[in-house]
């Protein structure tokens, strides 16, 4: 099995890759502290095709230097902008149509494999490191999704938790299963 | 939406998740430079019940400070062991039953969506995070699984990519999906 080279590949130009059609989703980062989380989250989007990235609070923006290192040139691609209240952003996005979905551990949540994206459009949130998305802004959330996990810890890296949750979404809406 | 508290997440202590029946699948790090990356597939293989992972070549070990800094206590809860050398593991599993596929992008590569991981036993390779997984190795496997994306980079990080690629293994498996 011949590996493929980049060119093979057939990656778009940047310029190319903002006129295509986008997911029907966005991304909200609530007071997410690790720069490289919010860059890893950044190519991550790019690869997922994911419509934007709402950097909240005290998340970090391009260009600081930390994003840049992890985002690898997708903060040139992927849509974003910064947020000082993730609680206004939510009630303007639920205002347009959004459903908004915390991942987070809560009481009926929604597991991971159950959720249905073809219900549009929605927005995703993934908060802090350590503490979660609040529960301020879980309570005005249209549901929780959580990840569910058999391991001793109590949850996965927000990194990593991005690319299983844009996975499950572009799997569902790309490939139609 | 009430969060739940960590005692409300009835995650095993150490010695249950051992005695816990695993999925049947191992995962192979072939030259993974970053000791946060290893850490890191350690948290999501504790996560998602993964059997045993294989750390070779080059890739760092426990108890190397920055693997213990992403594994969060994963190391102790996960099976591991080191090999000097992919190749020779890679036969040692196949000769055991295991089919074992490459995360690579190859020419005629299994589609991440398409993959079936209900053939078991298998192992899964992850290669270096510039190099990817080397062509002696890819020549050795089973097959390829190839991450699908619409996005201008190449790739995505190691760690992200193991996100959804257990992800994937764990919802076909675990929810028969």
């Amino acid at each position: 099995m011949q590996k493929l080279s980049n060119n093979e590949l057939n990656r778009p130009a940047v310029d190319d890759y903002k006129s295509q059609q986008k997911l029907p989703y966005v991304i909200i980062l609530d007071q997410v502290r690790s720069a490289l989380n919010v860059g890893s989250v950044f190519r991550t989007s790019d690869a997922f095709n994911v419509s934007r990235l709402y950097l909240c609070g005290i998340t970090a923006t391009p260009p600081q230097k930390e994003v840049l290192k992890t985002a690898l040139g997708a903060t040139e691609s992927v849509e974003w902008e910064h947020r000082e209240s993730t609680v206004d952003l939510i009630v303007e996005l639920k205002s347009k149509g959004y459903k908004v979905y915390a991942i987070e551990q809560v009481r009926n949540s929604i597991s991971l494999e159950n959720f249905d994206a073809k219900k549009e459009p929605f927005a995703i949130v993934f908060g802090h490191e350590m503490d979660g998305v609040s529960q301020e802004v879980v309570d005005i959330c249209d549901g929780a999704i959580e990840i569910p996990q058999s391991g001793i810890k109590h949850s996965i890296n927000i990194s990593v938790c991005a690319g299983a949750v844009c996975w499950e979404i572009y799997r569902q809406l790309k490939f139609n299963k």
